[in-house]
């Protein structure tokens, strides 16, 4: 197990050496190789031992073996890795009807009027995409377009997308490059009363330099940055400056948004924040590809006058049935409720064992949305394998991936939780 | 009907006009109210009087009235509109299981080592992405970290994507944007021995510049620029002179890829190229949103050197299934051979209605993809209006939009091109 190396980008935290593949079962082994061949080093495998999962059900996954693994990692399949009500949506309108949105089709208005129904006033125009990255990229430039100024703020962990302009404001990606001259970072809010001064100073910092505020850019839980939601309300001030300085808040809700911090829809709810832009993905079709990005009329406008976007798949009338199937679930099944209260009880859990283990520090987060740090002797990534080992998946957060990542499918139960903490309790011992 | 425009974005071509709602049918009116109320000036609509569609089989659209539109536009649903087996194959594997590419599973590597296999030795290592926009993105970060420079050429109506990197060089998007710096755009190859000329003086213009060449990234049937797709082998110069000049060439086969072309899989096929790049997108789900890119290892690992790229919806068990699926139907149900045996039957059937039509000029393409030069007393809009009126779906193409674009799902039938040139037969005398 390699030490934790403040360094190392997040991408690669628990990440598998493919030179290690020998020391496995050959079965095992002999897939790994063929896909490090096929994938090349775009290939990243969770996991000492890498996992070969089949088939998946509410919070469990299974390997071949019929082995159950509980879930506690995975944020895209939010209402439960293959809900029936999402699959039978998406299986109806794919075998009805599946194309772009340049004809009409009623289910893209109900789906988009439905999500702008949950947003706050005058964010009226909302446009789909395929991905949270696809979102950020889009928003990025609607922000541009609109303050005429290129400056964008982001936390110093932050992962916002994979395409070009958003991997550029991803430190968490960053390998052998450093930030780009438009780019500025600030600390992630381990200390949020002083977040709104980073803020400041950074666009004091972008002046200087003959540049202006385009935007700050935040995931509101700072999912990579090792998860802060507390106190409510820390955000304001730093958005207050933002918008002195002319520019706008994107609010991504790729990772906290629908339901997941349990106190609101949204992450920047937690926050009582009026975003400009707000963009969305990964829970949002449960696994389907579906994104989106909503914004004011005068923003959406000042992109269009200078360019035409188009989006082939997005909005089309599987993508609208899918996500609006996924509403319907998380508000039937009262998602939103469960993740506030088992995501309360799995923290007071996780506290309660941080009396009986010191390499257990700050629990936070919101919802089923959990970061805990982890300090000497144990360490993040040696405990992450042996949760897995004891079938329970998580992951890791955090610039120095010493945080444990927890934000399980919504439907998580506290007999769930009560089983995480349990494999964790015991991990533990064997780290002492 | 506005008359042809040459500086006219491509996205807006036959684009339904939100000031003439007020003329059509109330039912329609209010649901293109709606829309434009919900998306804004993102919302982009086909059509004079556009389409509400809400079921679709093989070749054919139906709208809620039970009224057939015959499909000669969608490439996307390139199988056929809801083909069963791919619709059971998404429906049996998100019921199965849908996560990320982090876990192994065997569908992805299937699905990635049967692409492979069909491309030309040396690109061995493939990336899956959602779209075709975050495909061409990726390649073009491949391609500068490889090479070390910035410039790219494209041609003057080229589409290449949605993101800012993408949309950088997709001329056919620009409204009140001219190409960036590092781009240069060359003509369409209306005069294909003069192509290599032009992308030779590009070169040079980029080196006067400061900059040099990092890739030639070109759809090979040239879509937007109105289908260019002879005589086979005349991008060869070209594409000499952009590997001398320490260039790479990424070939864009989203839209010409997966048989369309009707004499090979890919559309570089027929010119006989070694791409270092090659792009997928649009049809390889039949609407589910898959991508890929694939290249050489060394310049995979270029990237990856630099920053870590990973892509959440792809790859994944669902996107394997869909595009087995897919590659599956193309093989038994011999779609490549009926791309070329229909498309080379449709091309004569339109040169004979060009002998009894002046207005009909040029027919040109590969395959399933065919491109009609339209020329006065006869407009490109009026006639895919007057089609759509007959229930027979089209598009435009070209850079003043004066080309018929036509590219069915791939089942197109003989019996389906007759009915398609009878309808542009009374079109074009409803013109004279």
């Amino acid at each position: 197990m390699p030490p934790s190396d403040p360094d190392k980008p997040i991408l690669a935290l628990n990440a598998f050496d493919p030179g290690r593949a020998a020391a496995l079962e050959p079965q095992l082994a002999g897939s790994i190789r063929r896909r490090y061949q096929l994938f090349g080093s775009a290939s990243v495998l969770f996991y000492e031992r890498p996992l070969e999962l089949v088939r998946a059900q509410g919070c469990w996954l299974y390997d071949a073996a019929g082995t159950a693994y509980l879930d506690a990692y995975n944020n895209v399949p939010s209402v439960g890795h293959c809900h029936p009500r999402v699959v039978a949506a998406a299986a109806t309108q794919l075998a009805r009807i599946n194309v772009h949105s340049r004809y009409l089709h009623p289910g893209a208005l109900d789906y988009a009027e439905r999500l702008l129904a949950t947003l706050p006033r005058g964010l009226t125009n909302l446009t789909f995409t395929c991905t949270g990255s696809e979102s950020n990229d889009l928003a990025l430039r609607l922000a541009a377009s609109f303050t005429g100024a290129t400056g964008v703020i982001v936390t110093q962990a932050a992962y916002h997308g994979n395409t070009a302009l958003t991997t550029a404001v991803s430190p968490s990606s960053f390998l052998q490059r450093s930030a780009a001259p438009h780019v500025r970072l600030v600390p992630a809010p381990s200390a949020p009363e002083h977040f709104a001064d980073h803020v400041t100073a950074a666009i004091a910092d972008l002046e200087r330099h003959g540049l202006r505020l385009s935007a700050l850019l935040i995931d509101s839980i700072f999912s990579s940055d090792g998860v802060y939601a507390d106190p409510a309300g820390f955000l304001r001030p730093a958005v207050e400056a933002v918008h002195r300085a002319g520019g706008v808040l994107i609010a991504d809700e790729v990772q906290c948004g629908f339901a997941r911090s349990g106190d609101a829809l949204w992450g920047f709810e937690r926050h009582g924040l009026q975003p400009d832009i707000v963009t969305m993905g990964k829970p949002m079709g449960n696994g389907y590809p579906i994104g989106a990005v909503v914004t004011r009329p005068e923003i959406l406008d000042a992109l269009h006058e200078r360019e035409g976007y188009f989006n082939t798949f997005a909005g089309s009338p599987v993508a609208a049935a899918v996500g609006n199937a996924v509403l319907d679930v998380i508000e039937e099944e009262d998602l939103m409720a469960n993740a506030l209260r088992v995501g309360d009880y799995l923290r007071q859990c996780l506290r309660q064992l941080a009396t009986r283990h010191a390499a257990i520090g700050a629990v936070r987060g919101a919802g089923l949305f959990i970061g805990v740090d982890i300090r000497a002797p144990a360490s993040a990534p040696a405990l992450i394998n042996a949760l897995r080992e004891r079938r329970v998946l998580i992951g890791a957060a955090g610039r120095a991936g010493d945080v444990l990542k927890i934000r399980p499918p919504l439907c998580f139960s506290a007999a769930d939780a009560d089983l995480l903490v349990a494999a964790l309790d015991d991990a533990l011992g064997e780290q002492r």
